[in-house]
């Protein structure tokens, strides 16, 4: 960032705004937006700017930016795409130092020159972009409504970021309707300039703000997005709904081709590593940010279903299971608990059946009981009409063990089943802020999301360890690759990269002669490899250019006669560097490693086991870099064939740690050079714990070959 | 069933009903169950039993159900467990054809023998049972409410199988909030006796009812239940939610043990080979069940997405992948049909994208376009709240739209997001019946499952094929073992069962001494494999009882003399009955191929590929026999490791028809004897395309040494 880039807190919190393309006709969108900004008590000076002057909401219309006699912080653009540019440098001439574009017509259709030629302007005077092709922004700090959405917008503590601008107005509209307050909602369109992590430094130190919802479609920058939501998700749960997850979902949202594994796997590989935790609908988001704008964060992970019908009571269990609640089940503890409050047929296990015979006073007490003892640290209480249940005094009742549970510092979430009563009253709690549903699933949901924030905000944060390179040695590798125009190492260039990160490879050395070729050898130790080394060759084995087991110095002049036969035979032209002798690697279970600059999300790794494993079954694993020992781990145990590495059928355990460190290691190059884009171990052949890991063969591209 | 057996219509719809139990107070279950039947207008004759006589609900009670001066079709039993069964005798000598038991306290709590003495008796004398533990019924052809739930339940097309009475009173409440009208809701608690199977004889035929909704923990008599199911879902839309699908919920519904890959695969499997609609939630199941009752099935499965909002339209392409609903992708014909009606910067590709620009007349003519085109068999209608779309004109338009799509027999969901106005139009419209959510992802769900059922229902009817087995061979091998009382079959015993299958074994024969081995051997060809046949001695590789790799008659001769050596040291006492010589097949694809008898589900066949793909990955799927061939093959094609099968990295491909014609047949021979409990065939060998396979290891255990 230049010197001259303002503090986003100026976009959220202007001193004055003005509105260019500020109009007189009250159904046009320059006309509503000022109209919002007035009518929700913005309490800075407001400029239209209208070539015909004039008053527009009771405000005087200036004609032009230049004539506005004060600094301007924010300037909405409402003119058409092709006045846009020249606005542009209006503002620049008069100090703006925030320009959402509201216009549309730039990359979202094909227009990306113009959108460019834009931000580029703009961030060379000093000036940041939102959008272009938003409906504008609304922040509660200032009371700023500057949107042509709904006037009213229901204050509260959710943060909204949205890159569509029609699900946003409508979001709008649903929070009201669900009586969810928001704190800010900023709609960031084509996000030419300013974006997702931009946005963080202002919410994630807003103390209004307690939750941050965020709908994406595609991610630009990914890289500064993660170093982001890791931190923020430190601090506040951020909730993200992507979408264009499917295929044809992809395509809707125009986004970039997949990878590997497909790029929805990497998104959420990297979205879980961040903390964030990823809703599946609009409706599940809402209730997420509901909930966790209001619930205390728990003691501990013990929690206790408590209900009175025994099969709703069964439908949490497992959705305690989907949601990762973890439920309290030391029996004894329970049983001195809930026995006084448990009728005889009921159950004093976990779920805590009060059974259909239950009473509001029973339901009541075995509430108490809960907020009582320390074992517990969270309740699930659920309700299903009974005749015998007393509805008049359930609504008073819930919200007051809401408010106790609260105080006590426990979550707690409800549901209730029934009729049109049930129905009534859990809407009229569930406006007073009770977090209950009538779905069963739905309220685990909630407690699981809370939980999973809770989880990454407990976890002990990991260093990153970092390795000593030799940096000038691997660029000189590089540098010899660029200047034969290779996008890609050779097999021997691979290897010295490797040593370098003290990756260990099978000992080798390139003959260029029979002699050499024996006393390699010789030094090396049997069973050895050859292979021939040429970029004019690249499937060597096809071609017959290696030769393997060879055991003795007549076998290896024998190999090297035969490969520069087959060699040239098939090639005759081709440059021959020389034939490269390696130590022959004992067998060991095979895995892939690799390490490459994602095109949303920039530099990751992924590991999965040898060939078929990741090939056919698609069991790998992803992370954003850096990562630590722990991540490492996490990745491995992730992988459905990681009891291959534990050992299975009565076989040791392999080196595991061995496996961690070439991991972090190969990370740790791919992030040493921006001159490398891809590499792939593969395969990395692991021994006995103990015994580590051999990288038998790499790939690796560079950055310009790779890429451009 | 004995000849004795009433029809199961009488149950839903008697012409006289007995209530042994009512009471007198009016807040007691024996009252409340008298005063719905009385209060919901049923037309037969009600017959109160209570020992003190005297009136009920104004209905003379009679002290015994034997005073009653009339035959009893149903007699409701609301007695004190302990003298339910003196109340079933007295049923019984009156003729009573249905005795449910709403009494609780029989295997629910441990009281398993009370419970099938009362059930053996009532079938012995021609009555059936249903509960006990339940909350009773409700049938909407008579007018019958015999439960102690709501008084008012809706009339409509839903009927309703609970195993939980506390839900399904709950579900009653529920279905009438959110105007969803019930045709039956049956509470099957304990199901002693009467269980799903039963009641889809009469719900299946009957006219009223339009889609059946079942909540099931655990599942008696599967087989009969899998039959029932697959006949069932060929007629309406059977949904199905299953809870205790987690370990822990399991537990809670204190359900049966987890078998090789978990109950819970077992039914997913299960249920999808039947055609039933698997619920994740409540809510879920209650929308699908809405949707069902009334939405027109498609002609075909082209579905177009109409949005006014790009955001909105890509989350539900995303949930067209997830439900598998398909989108119409022939651009050209889409370009033809919307182009008319799309705005300049909307999109005629599939999402159809009118814009925010969009107004209400806009979007009424885009869905009169889809009504017109023969193209288009369903539409998913997409809304969010913009400043320009006249909300007053939305709420008839959709209505009218969505009458017409009917008249035109093409299913259409709607979802509209936005503010009070929004929420409070489409709730308007959900009661009168218009398939409108506020979730993208909701309304994508419904279409899912109608797109689920009808691929079921339009599906070819495969024909099982029939294997003749030379069934007294079959049952001599089985008698010999039990005779010797072993639960499981010797290797050379379990390999004859296979050739009576016609499933390929390797060549073998046992040896008794050694010219035999050799001359075995001989005749087989070599390289074989030797091996010791003892039921006294089960590792045999452990203890040196194997020998392979055998190239000539003097390697044949040395092993039998080591092998007999080694089983004599281990075991001086074993009794050696041989020492088998087998071909030793060369390598190939290990498959896994089981059969077994469920305890819940009975017949079930199982495949995986070898070793670690089913033992690690869990690869594994699973299939209710019979199967036909087709069924066969999509068993292969779950698996994720199938692309081994059909060759990768250069492979040919496997022989798949081998491995299918093998899944049939061990299929065939589990349902051949009621002795086999489990066969395990571990691995089939299987070579490349039309070279077949060879099943080189199989265990079978019997029926009473398995499971008894």
């Amino acid at each position: 960032m230049s010197a001259h880039t303002p503090d986003i807190k100026l976009l959220f919190e202007p001193r004055t705004i003005a509105v260019i393309g500020a109009s007189h006709d009250p159904n046009k969108i320059g006309y509503k937006i000022v109209q919002n900004i007035v009518s929700n008590g913005y309490g800075g000076r407001v400029f239209p700017v209208n070539p015909k002057g004039g008053e527009i909401v009771g405000l005087r219309a200036y004609a032009s930016v230049r004539d506005i006699p004060d600094e301007i912080d924010v300037a909405l653009i409402v003119v058409p795409a092709k006045a846009v540019f020249q606005t542009v440098q209006e503002c620049a001439a008069h100090g703006v130092k925030f320009v959402p574009i509201i216009s549309s017509g730039f990359s979202e259709v094909g227009n990306l020159e113009e959108e460019r030629k834009i931000v580029a302007y703009a961030r060379a005077h000093g000036m940041r972009v939102l959008g272009p092709n938003i409906f504008g922004l609304y922040s509660v700090t200032p009371s700023l409504n500057a949107s042509f959405g709904p006037r009213e917008i229901p204050k509260g503590n959710v943060a909204i970021v949205t890159q569509s601008g029609a699900l946003g107005v409508a979001m709008i509209g649903k929070a009201a309707a669900e009586k969810m307050g928001l704190s800010a909602i900023i709609s960031v369109g084509n996000k030419a300039d300013i974006d997702e992590a931009d946005l963080l430094e202002y919410l994630v130190p807003h103390a209004e703000t307690r939750v941050i919802l965020m709908y994406i479609e595609g991610v630009k920058n990914g890289e500064r997005l993660v170093t982001s939501l890791k931190r923020a998700s430190k601090q506040k749960p951020i909730i993200v709904i992507k979408a264009g997850r499917s295929r044809r979902g992809a395509i809707a949202a125009a986004s970039h081709t997949g990878s590997l594994a497909g790029a929805t796997e990497v998104f959420d590989a990297i979205m879980k590593q961040c903390g964030v935790l990823r809703a599946e609908s609009i409706r599940e988001a809402f209730h997420w940010c509901k909930f966790l704008a209001t619930s205390v964060l728990p003691r501990g992970a013990e929690t206790v279903i408590i209900t009175n019908g025994g099969g709703v009571g069964v439908l949490a269990t497992d959705a305690c299971e989907t949601y990762s609640v973890e439920l309290y089940d030391d029996l004894q503890v329970l049983e001195k608990i809930f026995s006084p409050v448990t009728p005889e047929f009921g159950s004093t296990k976990n779920p805590i059946d009060l059974t259909g015979q239950a009473t509001a006073a029973d339901y009541d007490q075995a509430l108490a009981a809960a907020q009582r003892s320390d074992a517990i640290h969270a309740v699930i209480a659920l309700y299903c009409e009974t005749a015998l249940f007393d509805i008049a005094s359930f609504e008073p009742m819930i919200e007051r063990n809401f408010r106790a549970f609260q105080a006590q510092g426990k979550p707690v979430v409800f549901s209730a089943l029934g009729g049109e009563k049930v129905e009534r009253l859990t809407e009229t709690l569930r406006h007073r802020g009770v977090p209950i549903f009538a779905d069963v699933t739905e309220a685990v949901s909630c407690l699981g999301a809370l939980y999973e924030h809770h989880r990454y905000v407990t976890q002990p944060e990991e260093p990153v360890e970092s390795f000593e390179l030799d940096t000038s040695a691997l660029e000189k590798i590089l540098e010899a690759a660029r200047r034969e125009r290779r996008g890609f190492l050779l097999a021997h260039e691979a290897q010295q990269l490797l040593r370098i990160a003290r990756i260990p490879v099978p000992r080798s050395a390139i003959a260029r002669t029979l002699e050499e070729a024996v006393r390699y050898a010789e030094e090396i130790g049997y069973p050895v490899v050859l292979k021939v080394v040429s970029r004019d060759i690249l499937h060597k084995s096809d071609v017959g250019g290696v030769a393997l087991d060879l055991d003795n110095a007549h076998e290896v002049a024998d190999a090297y006669g035969a490969i520069l036969h087959n060699c040239r035979t098939y090639k005759p032209g081709a440059v021959i560097d020389g034939i490269e002798v390696s130590r022959q690697v004992p067998p060991g279970t095979q895995i892939i490693i690799g390490a490459r600059r994602d095109p949303s999300f920039g530099p990751i790794v992924m590991v999965g086991l040898g060939g078929i494993y990741v090939e056919v079954m698609k069991d790998v694993s992803f992370r954003a870099l850096p990562i630590g020992r722990q991540d490492a781990l996490n990745m491995l145990k992730e992988l459905k064939s990681y009891p291959l590495l534990l050992g299975v059928r009565g076989e040791e355990r392999r080196d595991v740690d061995a496996v961690i460190e070439v991991l972090l290691r190969v990370g740790a190059l791919l992030l040493a050079s921006e001159g490398i884009s891809d590499i792939e171990i593969n395969p990395l052949i692991v021994y006995e714990h103990g015994r580590g890991g051999i990288a038998v063969d790499a790939r690796v591209l560079l950055a310009e070959g790779g890429y451009l």
